[in-house]
């Protein structure tokens, strides 16, 4: 049941040379370039799970996208082409209109083209499955981390946490229109501006496509945050048969994270909280120069421990002590 | 939220020489052959929608599958991978094995590899990318047909929606398990035997693959009957700019469907009726002994008329009246 939404979105789509046939058939026709190989990653948000009730529909599309082009960030592709599937509870024209913003702004400056996908009835759902080109030897998979490499992570870490953290302590769902600019104006903190600074980074990640591209064929392996570094990293140290050693007090941290929680409870989302979707990745020491190098102008990174032989993440703090957080799988929203 | 369920699916899933990297990273990484074109479709079922609440577990992965393959087969191209994003009320892995014995088993019969995916907590849903390969210049598309061009179906029309209204007609779904046999011992219909016999051509579509692959490069245009003959021919028509005459008479009718309506709701049920995911197709009147011949140990094809200078389709009875359904959309199952 396609509710003759499809032309509308069909409209609005930017052409991609490499795209033969675009939305509007049973299938799209791709035009991979010779050699390439292809990165495929497929994500779903759904409503009270992946955000909140009421989250502005232009919001709901960018991060549907951004979670999915953080998977081709986390691989070192280049974006090509993204499918959407929407599943909607009645057709809502309006809504689309607010949702393709969202979406569409974001695929213009990852110069990803939309080509196909469809739209359904049901609970509100968005599945985005991207394309993204790498040359062969090129990606940066999750288990070729090296022993003595360095582990890095790009931006802050916590913020998106630290948001959702503060959606939950209110007593209900609290709805902040940001389609446009900042949020001060809809404050629902009560003239803090916490909630205000933070809110962004949970609704509107920013994916690391430009880092990934740079990383390629450089970092030995790398990672997207999106269920907390302590559980991320997890899966490159499983992959890549090693331990990691991570610095707690060396995680990046936001002047809005820093000025809203006290220390411990601020340690904890950076270290556990998920849908930051910055990159986590090793490389060898030699390569610190290039890599802070490669970063400037693009992503600040910063060095959080080291690669070794063993098992599983050991975090220490300041003082070289273990340090754990008090639970260590980040949940996402949950309505 | 991944519920440990990847490993389940990972541990199940067939390799494919061109799959550099599968289930477990980022993304998938995939080596596309030189030249060919990509031919990348989505769709996306969801509980009470596409499928009644109670439905076997198998049915819904062979179908899930299935609706995406027909798409494939609509444009001529050969499978080769696809991903799955499975939204699950709460992580059931005995749920998950039965649907993964329907999915894998439909994968597995035409050789294309599951390389990705995630898994979320949601309403039932499930989403199925899927990627099939095709030689510039022979994809099946919707906007090729000629005026002159014979339209064909293939297999019979109107199956799926029979076990559909017999289904609704009940007080309740009916919940029928056929995951590997028939349907007999469960036949919820007193004795006859009509749904017993149309319910799997609504539960396990067949795509039609290897016909799509045999017409690549000779019919002039194709679709998938996914919401009935009239309206998606009336894609092919608004596509190709054209008009399409069709004799509702010499529509396909299987034995089950014949023993089970009379002939007026029968005809409604051929012409208007979705689920079925045969292909409706488009050729030269000069193809018709190649096309008979290359159906021939694949799937019966039928012509059921002509495309023609104009708009829209135009159906007629077997004295030349024109027919009107008395509802031209077909609806999916809505619970």
């Amino acid at each position: 049941m396609e509710f003759g939404l499809i032309e509308r979105i069909r409209a609005r789509v930017a052409p991609r040379d490499d795209v033969v046939l675009g939305i509007g058939d049973d299938a799209a026709l791709l035009q991979p370039p010779p050699g390439a190989q292809l990165a495929v990653a497929t994500d779903t948000l759904n409503v009270g799970v992946h955000f909140p009730p009421g989250t502005a529909a232009a919001d709901i599309g960018w991060k549907a996208l951004a979670v999915n082009l953080s998977d081709l960030a986390a691989m070192g592709a280049e974006p090509a082409w993204c499918t959407l599937s929407l599943s909607l509870p009645e057709p809502d024209p309006s809504w689309l209109d607010g949702f393709l913003d969202g979406f569409l702004d974001l695929a213009a400056r990852h110069r990803i083209a939309l080509v196909g996908g469809d739209t359904t009835r049901g609970p509100l759902s968005v599945c985005v499955t991207v394309h993204g080109l790498v040359a062969p030897g090129r990606a940066l998979r999750r288990d070729g981390a090296v022993a003595g490499d360095d582990i890095w992570v790009s931006g802050g870490l916590g913020d998106a946490a630290a948001a959702l953290a503060l959606l939950q302590a209110a007593d209900e769902p609290v709805v902040v229109a940001c389609e446009a600019g900042p949020l001060l104006a809809a404050d629902p903190d009560g003239g803090s501006g916490r909630l205000a600074s933070l809110r962004p980074r949970l609704d509107r990640p920013t994916p690391r496509v430009e880092l990934g591209l740079q990383l390629a064929g450089m970092a030995h392996a790398a990672i997207d945050i999106s269920d907390g570094l302590i559980a991320d990293l997890g899966h490159i140290c499983q992959a890549s048969r090693l331990a990691a050693d991570v610095e707690v007090d060396r995680l990046p941290c936001s002047p809005a994270l820093a000025a809203s929680f006290e220390a411990e409870r601020r340690r904890e989302l950076q270290a556990t909280g998920g849908d930051d979707y910055e990159l986590c990745f090793t490389a060898a020491p030699a390569m610190r120069e290039r890599i802070e190098a490669l970063a400037t102008g693009v992503v600040p990174v910063t060095r959080v421990g080291r690669m070794v032989e063993g098992e599983g993440v050991r975090a220490v703090d300041g003082d070289g002590a273990p340090w754990q957080p008090r639970q260590s799988g980040y949940v996402h929203f949950s309505g």
